[in-house]
């Protein structure tokens, strides 16, 4: 189960990903409610909007940054793009207001069990967390364990040391070890799925 | 000189807008400072690109929310989307953060002299606004009189007012006269173009 972002991975239409959640769903006898077929980008959309729905807070995911080339218009019918591309983004994906705070995170799969590869983040996102910081915002990564159905929250300075250790020579990835250490773990919900903003609390002390 | 957004209006790439921009420039004579042929976007995106460079706040302008339908895969060479449809965004269109306070904006242009159409907003950008506010974030518009060079920040909370009067049968604009009085007039400078943070300095007391 890729997690589908333009990154050089393959794109895959929303309404394809949703016939794939309902078939892997459909096949599983022992269904898993952690590991539904369901993506991380799907479980957090519906936590973003169950908070968005219950007035708890206001967070939505970025639209995919596309350069646009060539556009056509036909009469009577709406614009349709016939050239664009995946461009990269310069922010993390998610940003909004909870009580009143500024909330600025990035959420990342992989399919490994014994460490997460700091090669899932770009430098330019590592530089806008760090920006983030610096403003007082509050940042952070999700990182998700696919194969353990483990999803944890990082705080994006514990980021920001592992990735400070990798540029001077250190190792490229966070044990998972580290990430039960340095992070916080998230477990899953009904509604919300991935109740971070739970962690948020806890952390900054807003509730 | 359109406002670029794909609400309905015509897509014009960045490159012909930026030659656009140096013909018009060329050729006035009377080169006025205040209106020299840049779009109510580039200003804010350079605006935004001081800010962050000086440190003095993290604000961007969110992608244009496309629909994907069917992307190419080239052998050796990037994806291209060969058919995607402009989306009504659900948001406002640039989102940050200041000294830890989560900031929201909306920026919108007109040719009229003597008032401000609302039909220029949507009512899910409306709505948007209004549950910023109760979130505690800072929310406002940036409306931009092109024909005057004239730009006014005028606080979300304002713009609900004018709304709701809409609603309840009332008039589908808003006077010159309501923006001066309940709005802001922002001067334009070299750099950052527009300061609108000094606006929400003065109104929220954050400096």
């Amino acid at each position: 189960m890729n997690f589908h972002y333009p990154n050089g991975k393959r794109f895959v239409p929303k309404s394809s990903n949703m016939e794939h959640a309902v078939r892997k769903s459909q096949k599983g006898k022992n269904f898993v409610y952690s590991n539904r077929g369901m993506t991380l980008e799907e479980d957090l959309n519906e936590t973003n909007a169950f908070y968005l729905e219950s007035g708890i807070a206001v967070i939505h995911k970025k639209p995919t940054p596309v350069q646009i080339v060539n556009v056509d218009y036909p009469k009577r019918s709406a614009a349709v793009i016939r050239e664009a591309y995946f461009k990269q983004a310069s922010t993390t994906d998610y940003n909004g207001v909870y009580k009143g705070k500024y909330i600025d995170f990035e959420a990342k799969e992989t399919k490994f069990t014994t460490s997460f590869p700091l090669k899932n983040f770009h430098s330019h996102q590592i530089s806008h967390m760090s920006s983030v910081l610096d403003q007082g915002g509050i940042s952070f990564v999700i990182l998700s364990f696919t194969a353990l159905s483990e999803v944890f929250l990082l705080e994006a300075s514990r980021l920001l040391d592992f990735w400070s250790r990798m540029e001077s020579g250190g190792r490229k990835s966070i044990t998972k070890d580290e990430v039960e250490q340095s992070g916080h773990k998230i477990i899953f919900g009904f509604r919300p799925r991935i109740d971070y903003i739970k962690v948020i609390d806890y952390l900054y002390k807003l509730s």
